[in-house]
């Protein structure tokens, strides 16, 4: 027979070269994903003091690492300004000594948490005298496909490493020195721990074909989460056979009722929209009752203007001075900067309608005094996270208390909303007999 | 600004014609889809009581609609038959009053189960005061693609109901006229239990174009769930942009360990094989320690063959008389029928190895008395489910307990396993607070 045991991974931090990695991508991402398989079939019975203990160790090599790690990153820097890229791209690629801090405390933090596998999710003891328990394992192989930020290269392979998956790491060409340093340093941390190398393994990124292949690696690679902006989540969902979960995107609306405190409701519109607006769980639309439209415009206008907002307005809004009026695109627009569309509406149905039509499903808040409305609103209004006199800023794997976040989930299948390190697993089930057959 | 209500459905159970249906499938599709959108968002809301007294109305509809139904189902059988259907589909695609009191049967037992929709699957107070709940929500809209059994029409109608989702039936185009008068006696049951005729509605199943818009229709519709063959699954899992769950293929392993008791290995590699040889959870495969080869291979040959099946071995079972030799092809084969692979392995590792290399992910057992072994073997093997001395054949929603299922996933997004009604719903946070900003 056919036993076909998978040679030992060596545990040796191979370096991976990108000159060898732009041929043959195909083969070579199948390669990575089946070294990665190895890895993860020894990190899913890894214990939990393993783990942080590798945890642990990747966050001193970061900061062991850092010359080298900074040194990657400015030329990442120097080549990315070369190619005229915009300053706040330079921001989001530069990484400086307080960042590489920043990262190794991410690390530390993960280590801190629960760890989700094994985790008894029911259990019961069948009729039959079987023993049935449903238990948390890890994916397996789990792909991330991410933009710019360097950091989110220590920070996903924190949360996956902990949530006992091996991770394919695809980042952006342009941060492709600063990754390959940090993804060395994170490998070598894993060996010194006991664990093999290719628990976190980058994917070349010079040329798009490594993250078509990744996407097309159906059977070898588990999961894969695309973290950036609109147009790569929207090609990794069209164009992927693995299985995705789509985050991020963000057309959040705050409903500002007839019963609303007013007061209450210019301070979570303002900081819903101002307070980090280029966030997925910034407000970018607001819908205000008709019986409080008199009462609330003059103030809400005032106050958004003065917070340097571009207002798009229906007709009730744009006549107040300064605001545009508004199109359909502005009711889907997901602005991510200091604009907000807005209208009144004839009541609570009326907003629940417009959200259903425009919402992206990530996060509604209502303003209201009403117990009714508020019932009503979180029952028909169907969102990753409905808000009753809260801000839509929230929504967030760090307010809600789940320590680490990979991203938020605005698809429902699977994980919807803040994904914190349960949702990076899966489960079995485990039965236990003394010789049950049907 | 606006707002664009969808019409009220009117409540009105409208006749699906197959003529008007197989003109611009694209479009009526997606018009299906909306619709049934605008199902979903009242059937979410509807109470339990509601959808339990629909389920009840439906079972009584099959029978009060017998005859339409069995005559519609006695001209798909005639038309099959006349195209040559072989005569195992055709059994399969028969209906008689036996088998529609059966359907009937299930709604009823659906109504008798938990509402999964409303769960609070979490909940907390945060530090500013915020109280968290993460709550079972239904999808919205659910398509189902199956083949021939005409049964799942209403099961599926039925739980996808009870869990708050409207749904889309695809079924196969032998069984049209069946399922037209199905749904026809669904859709008048809902209207007359006060939920809209949309909550159940039939695809035209003329065209393979209808299979392929529905599964492009992402965004129109939540999730895809295909019943059938290995080839359909695989050709929705490659085409879809919707969310999909795969469920049904399942090249399940017995392994009988060094420290078995040889009788209770031979209950179950008996039962595993051939109680039921043609559904997903039936042993395709059977893995023995060497240790204990010369002692159980004569045994479980001998029984085997008794028992009509056909043993494909490796060198070890190949000396005995009847048995085929295997080739690699055996090992991956979901035979459905009276064969089985066999083999001889080094040890519990070999057995880990082979299954890792070979399963379906589904359902795999170890026979054992050695708590380390069946700890090892637990821990290593990474399927939907995991036995430990009883038969592959107990992994089954009936089984477990789930009094209705709607499927085995072989999947790790979402579900795994038996799926009863909460694997039909998704979650949602509602988040309420008394003006908390950031």
């Amino acid at each position: 027979m056919s036993t076909a045991v998978a040679p030992p991974s060596g545990h040796q931090p191979d370096r991976q070269s990108d000159e060898q990695s732009d041929q043959q991508s195909d083969q070579q991402v199948a390669d990575l994903a089946r070294r990665a398989r190895v890895a993860a079939n020894e990190l899913a019975t890894a214990t939990r003091a393993t783990k942080d203990a590798a945890l642990h160790a990747m966050a001193a090599a970061l900061l062991e690492h850092a010359e080298e790690i900074l040194t990657a990153n400015a030329e990442d820097v120097a080549a990315a300004r070369a190619d005229g890229t915009p300053e706040h791209i330079i921001d989001r690629l530069s990484l400086d000594h307080a960042r590489l801090a920043g990262m190794a405390d991410g690390l530390r933090e993960v280590a801190g948490l629960a760890d989700p596998v094994g985790e008894v999710v029911r259990g019961s003891v069948l009729a039959n005298g079987l023993e049935m328990r449903q238990v948390r394992v890890p994916f397996g192989v789990v792909g991330i496909i991410y933009e710019a930020r360097p950091n989110v290269t220590a920070d996903a392979a924190g949360i996956c490493l902990k949530s006992g998956n091996a991770v394919l790491l695809r980042g952006s060409s342009s941060a492709k020195r600063s990754n390959l340093a940090i993804v060395e340093a994170l490998r070598a941390a894993a060996v010194a721990s006991g664990l093999p190398a290719d628990v976190v393994q980058r994917v070349p990124a010079e040329s798009r074909a490594s993250a078509q292949q990744l996407m097309r690696a159906r059977g070898l690679v588990d999961l894969l989460i695309p973290r950036g902006g609109a147009g790569l989540i929207r090609s990794v969902v069209e164009e992927s056979t693995v299985p995705v979960i789509e985050t991020g995107t963000g057309n959040c609306h705050v409903y500002v009722d007839a019963e609303a405190d007013l007061d209450m409701a210019l301070r979570i519109v303002l900081n819903a929209k101002t307070h980090r607006p280029s966030v997925c769980n910034a407000a970018e639309s607001l819908l205000v009752h008709a019986d409080v439209a008199d009462a609330f415009l003059p103030r809400v206008v005032t106050a958004l203007q003065e917070a340097g907002v571009t207002i798009h307005g229906d007709e009730r809004f744009a006549a107040y001075d300064g605001v545009v009026p508004a199109t359909d695109a502005d009711w889907a627009e997901e602005y991510l900067g200091l604009h907000i569309s807005a209208a009144v509406v004839a009541d609570l149905e009326a907003a629940v309608a417009h959200i259903r039509q425009w919402s992206s499903g990530h996060s509604e808040a209502i303003v209201t005094g009403s117990q009714a409305a508020a019932r009503r609103f979180t029952a028909a209004v169907d969102s990753a996270a409905v808000m009753v006199n809260a801000s839509t800023r929230f929504t967030d794997g760090g307010e809600f208390g789940f320590g680490a976040e990979i991203g938020i989930s605005t698809q429902k299948l699977h994980a919807r909303g803040p994904m914190g390190l349960p949702e990076l697993t899966s489960t079995k089930y485990v039965v236990v007999g003394d010789g049950q057959v049907r």
